[in-house]
């Protein structure tokens, strides 16, 4: 992805100036209709992920497998595809990729046929040491097939000496850091398990007789099927045919779930970790103007992502909501790149002023987050040219300072406005009359705190305070790029 | 485009319980970059024709062409693709056919060499005599490449004895009855027309020296365009190298404005007719709110049309707005044809209740309209299920009663809910505690208006009067279904 | 297509320094499985023409159609395409396009409904009046959507008076000159048609209860059909579910079969005018061998059109025929522009001597034609470097000094090697040792003449005399570039 | 590649009844135009395997890859792919695959990151031992990402205690059986190593500076490039910048070298062996008609493998040669299934008789082999119909009747016609008046041997006599259907 420039003119969805969450996971172990009900599932968590798809069944004797770039619908909406998928049990992916160079072979889940029989891996998250893994997995025999962290935990299952699929499963668990939350499939298990910490989210559902493995509750309704429970961090839930099972194979430490999925990557309709996003979002608006009160005529999101937190604002004020900014919906490829003739014009694919709400009033703006300030800046100015006389943006976050291990792709410090600038300057150059965030604390009341717990951290907040819960071992060791100059190779 | 059924899951925004607008138009005369200016400019447009898209353009000496099935930003954002569409002026539409065999010989532009050259059309409306003019002009020897009205024309000019393009088109235009905007691009020459009545739009603008007819003026925002104003009915508007000149070749009747233009079809940033759509939008569900008061806990948008009225309802009734229906994004394709086994677990693609908000709660729904009911029958239901104690649903315009013959593909009489039933049964019908419709009246006040003149209505209203400004000619005759059977024939 | 060049490595068929025939048809009328046989047909005439394929059926009620860039089997051979073109009627086309604009709106079979029901034409050949017709259509109003000669016709039937479709077609026949075969399906007939010169081939053939009209015998072969005759020239046959009729509207001229036809353009197992193809080859290398005998070691053919021949020549002069060339016969796209580094090597993608057997050896090349030269260059100097001792080039054909205009794609005179130099220079520029062709007389004498008749010749051989059967209409005021000119224009 | 059958009707070359080749490679080592050579080598090598292709190059610092489904010249031949494939050493395979199921990971080369850098391999030939080995690997931890035999290599290459490369590859080498012609490209080296026994071809060239392995010498001819020499049995190849450097690892047995290559797999252009393919071809033909003479009036080739026998059986005899069986040339894809009404039709796409040659003649026809007897019966049909008095069938080879497992795709025993009747029966399946094989001294004579050497056979004859020279580990323990089996579980 490169990053939004006057290079050219986006209507790309991940050209936004946003964080994008790396995967959405869906497996489903006893229905009749299992393909046909992951692609759905997958549709509903089409916003974690839109650059490719697959999903691996069983049939009992054989495994299926499709995978594609590009959405969901475009490529498992077929008969023939989900004819194909046959079986009782399914494993799908949805997959952002970090780098520019997703190619077919990375698309997941991957597959191996392994001694004691074929394994689907489907994973949420990012390892912190899979460099340094595959490094040393290389060295002793191991062919890699692509480039992905998902790879390394295969290899590691290939070769422990375990028996049971589900001890292997936990053996390579015991040797791999990081945030995860990772479904396996087998000729007879649909497997789940997520990191001690509990970054990444995954829920268990039921629908019928069959049991559902998957990142957000909303994949759960989309085909009506019921939330049961969020799986615990550290867990390893196993099931087959005789139900569920739950193993703790390590001890816990405490909970650090990643504070983002509330405050953008999740879906306003799901619940995680026991809190109504859309709920959180509102809070977090009140909050928002509780803290940073300014008078104004109008309360306008940013759309999409700044509504819930724009109508918390604008009740807590009792400054009128009005939808100030129109988004044009058919988000696409990226346009043509425009002559400067073009360029100079200040096209706007994506948002469009509606200026005759505008023109004359003073605004307030209300945005999740802000990561590079290149649309801020944008929007600003275009509410401006629509005739707002002042502008004041309020983010329904604390300043996005560093970067994310753990399964976000986050550009580089140098790259975030707020690791280079103070606020002050954040306003003036997104050309704001006034900017300003919740606070942390503010944050963690929003989500039914108190504050933030300095000692021990309610949650992983990282981006926030650089404060990371989890070991950067391939970071601390330099390793970090090893796979990324591999996947430059060929 | 079939009607939503049982017999397959649909997320494709065609598969909507509504009204469609068949066509967007832009044309641009005398700027260097005039093809990608159309393919930005459509690419606003998009909500008026999502099925195909073509752009013709002309370099001083020859015409160039691309159309394509799909969306703009899927066929036209490649530099490959607009590099050949040289020339300082072009000519783009987008399509919403009618019909399930939309091909790519029916996609607009048209062109045509005749004997004074190149000409090529674009045209939003429909024609009332087209089957009429169409059987004649075969038995005189004309030989038609498509099953489009817009040919008629093509052919009507061709035949004429003028010698001057703009008179022939407009001996064209002495022929036709019908609803039309239609912009028309020769080696010299960009000319745009709108029938007498004004029924569909037509704007003006201008940007740096360029002169742009287009459908909306959210197509002139996009790149940062100038509205200069609309066209009028009747109008015959003539941009050269020399400038701008405007003919009135026939005496013009009152106008009648669509209606349903502010309450569906234009995008709430456009003016259109000199009124601001997303006011009078929240106007309507003002008025709404006063005609019909309910007692309730939350006013709940069915997204995304009905939600400016939403915001009206609950400014006026001081019932808080809330998000209480998340709606998927990542529409596209139709979905597999389910089996029975998912078909009955009332799978949620576009919508989704947010159960967390909505339990426990009554809520209403602001919707912009009902046409056959099904989607307003699913959303009911949808609602309780996630908890709602009582559903009462509101309507933003008054009961669609009868088909447009105008330029919107309308359901016949036979299924449009409001044909069929009185107030009470479509209640029962949706499953709602409560259903009101604006009333005419108030529709027009929302407009500005004192109230609807009967004897002669301020805008076409046919939709929910029966009252036709235009003749149907082919109707009247039984003439309306050759073109249809035709189509049909190869 | 471009003239093969250094600049270009190519294996594509027509890279050669052939001459090409432009079309291939083949219509059925009275047969279950019509559409099929129809795509078996065109198979076997794949020869003809290879750029795009077409057919046309009727099922009693309506036409059916499918038209593709490419070749029959890569277009016509699944049960879907198949299936799709119902009826016991079908009409199809192989089209070789002269320009290198091919476009699918250019592929035939063109089709039509005018005022007495559908038409669809398929033609083999070339209109000399068409831009002169073509202009005059235009300014009564006809509107063109090709700019294929063939449109010309459907637009005189258009515009014809009579009432009955064979007059109508017999109108537009009057009004034509140039060399033509001519297939038409209506919703009730087959008609064919031949130019009263029968300058180009078509033949009737039966297949239980259905009537077959093909461009030659094989396409019979390949379905198991019986040959009947050739249609006459002049010719217009009628093939109805009463049976056959036929029609000489005309006084008919004396025939003049393309001698090509012989020569080059028909397969050799098809039997044309009552000749066997094959026997004729022969014998005009054994005329050669006659008229231009050489010492020498081996008889080599040109692969594959020269085998015939070479066979032929080999038994008259006792010399051994061998394989000393060998074709790549997986031909296909033009390959990468090479650079120089590689171009110099003398990259050989169709050819390969057989330097084994050539080694150390006198040799006779036997070749049907030679046109631009640059093939005969490369093979005579491939064959040098493989250790010739001697090139002696015999060519089955008399210089070619003219363009055709009926129906053959043909380089400009400037471009004709025989057109520019004498036999001396000829030789020299090829490089071999020895170059003859056969003679004039010696040619008429291998098809069995007593020798061309001067005053009446018995076939058409404008290619090699400049003799013109047909007035040259366009050519000779200017207009034969019109349609090529449009064919630019957009 | 289902058999051929009555269920369809099919022009593609697979569908012969032949055996096929599997295989052709091509690395070259040295040269700035290394890709767009080894493109133009495998095009020459298109007869080995037409069902995928792929190249890898290295630049000196990285590996780059395409790799595609159907012809080289389909996928290589723009500049786009060519450019895509920088360095000056390039690896290339032409796949033809035994099972049905050829998806784009079993194309090769094959490459892995070991971890002494990458490693790419193309494989000509088959392992005996493969599933042996591929599930012991397993066992031990190897994920494959293939079912092919030539990621077994891989494996023992990557798990290898050696240090160098080459080291490794002779590691492997001592590891499986069977035959094989493998080439390797590391980032420093290209690497040929033939079986001790060379059963598979593989040459050595020179183009300038650079050195190639390929399999034949017309892949040498068509760039230009020298032949050097045949690369021995049993011999390891190191192509490097230091120049060339040759190890022989192992003790050599008597060199078996396959038979069939000059009968029917390698180009008649080719020099295999130290031997002309064409050459011998002819001595089978001549030594075949002193074997089995027949009186009659013609000479006829199947085309085209046929031939040159043909040519050699009409010099020994006196008879004249001629073109009686004329070969459509536009093979493509399978046609449509037909309907009971056309298949009864004897349907002749790939062939038809040249009826006016052989009406009323007593033929003699020569083919190559005959594997399952489908196409001779056809053949003999077709020529009965066309008016033949007599068919006479002589085959340049000894009946087939065993199995290959050398890289050669045989049908099952019970399929070879040869393996089930006796000569008579054989005569009557196929309907000729005579049958006769070619004996099997004959045919080691027309090789240049006095006869076959019982005791130690100068060639692999296994197809003719089942005396395999290889031990058939898999086939011997059971485990030779493994691998498929793996093939068909995802």
């Amino acid at each position: 992805m490169t990053e939004p420039s006057a290079a050219h003119l986006s209507c790309h969805p991940f050209d936004d100036d946003k964080l994008h969450e790396e995967c959405g996971v869906f497996g489903i172990y006893g229905h009749s209709e299992a393909a046909a009900l992951a692609a759905l599932g997958l549709h509903a968590l089409q916003h974690r992920g839109q650059e490719a798809a697959g999903i691996v069944s069983h049939d009992g004797k054989h495994f299926h497998s499709h995978k594609a770039m590009g959405k969901v619908g475009d490529n498992f909406s077929t008969e023939e595809v989900i004819k194909s998928l046959k079986g009782s049990a399914a494993l799908g992916h949805n997959r952002y990729a970090t780098t520019g160079g997703t190619v077919l072979r990375n698309v997941q889940p991957i597959f191996a046929d392994l001694a004691n029989g074929g394994l689907a891996v489907a994973h949420n998250g990012n390892l912190t040491n899979a460099s340094t893994l595959h490094r040393r997995l290389v060295q002793e025999g191991s062919i890699f097939q692509s480039t992905m962290d998902t790879e390394v935990i295969i290899h590691l299952v290939a070769n422990s000496k375990k028996t049971r699929i589900v001890d292997c499963l936990i053996d390579a668990m015991s040797k791999i850091t990081g945030a995860y939350s990772l479904v396996s499939l087998t000729s007879k298990k649909l497997i789940g398990m997520r990191d001690p910490f509990g970054v990444r989210p995954l829920v268990l559902g039921k629908l019928e007789n069959a049991y559902i493995l998957t990142s957000e509750s909303c994949a759960l309704d989309i085909i009506g099927a019921e939330f049961i429970r969020d799986v615990s961090p550290g867990e390893v839930v196993v099931v087959d045919d005789s139900g569920i099972s739950s193993h703790f194979p390590f001890s816990a430490p405490p909970k650090r779930f990643c504070v983002f999925e509330h405050i953008y990557f999740s879906r306003p309709d799901s619940v995680v970790e026991g809190r109504s996003v859309y709920d959180v979002r509102k809070a977090i608006g009140s909050q928002l103007a509780l803290e940073n009160p300014v008078e104004a005529d109008l309360v306008i999101p940013v759309p999409d992502s700044g509504t819930p937190a724009a109508i918390g604002y604008a009740e807590q004020s009792g400054i009128p909501f009005d939808l100030g900014i129109i988004r044009n919906h058919y988000v696409g490829r990226t346009f043509i790149e425009p002559t400067d003739q073009i360029r100079h014009l200040g096209v706007k694919l994506k948002h469009n002023a509606n200026r005759a709400l505008i023109n004359g009033k003073r605004v307030i703006l209300v945005d999740d987050s802000i990561v590079r300030g290149t649309t801020s800046t944008k929007i600003v100015q275009m509410v401006r040219e629509a005739g707002a006389t002042e502008v004041h943006m309020r983010i329904a976050s604390p300043p996005t300072t560093h970067s994310c291990f753990y399964g976000v792709d986050t550009p580089s410090r140098a790259k975030l406005l707020a690791a280079q600038y103070e606020l002050k300057e954040m306003c003036a150059f997104i050309g704001a009359d006034s900017l300003n965030f919740i606070s942390l604390d503010g944050l963690y009341k929003a989500m039914g705190e108190e504050g933030r717990n300095a000692k021990q951290p309610q949650y992983c907040d990282a981006c926030f305070t650089g404060d990371y819960p989890i070991e950067l071992v391939d970071n601390d060791t330099g390793m970090d790029k090893e796979l990324t100059l591999l996947a430059e190779r060929y």
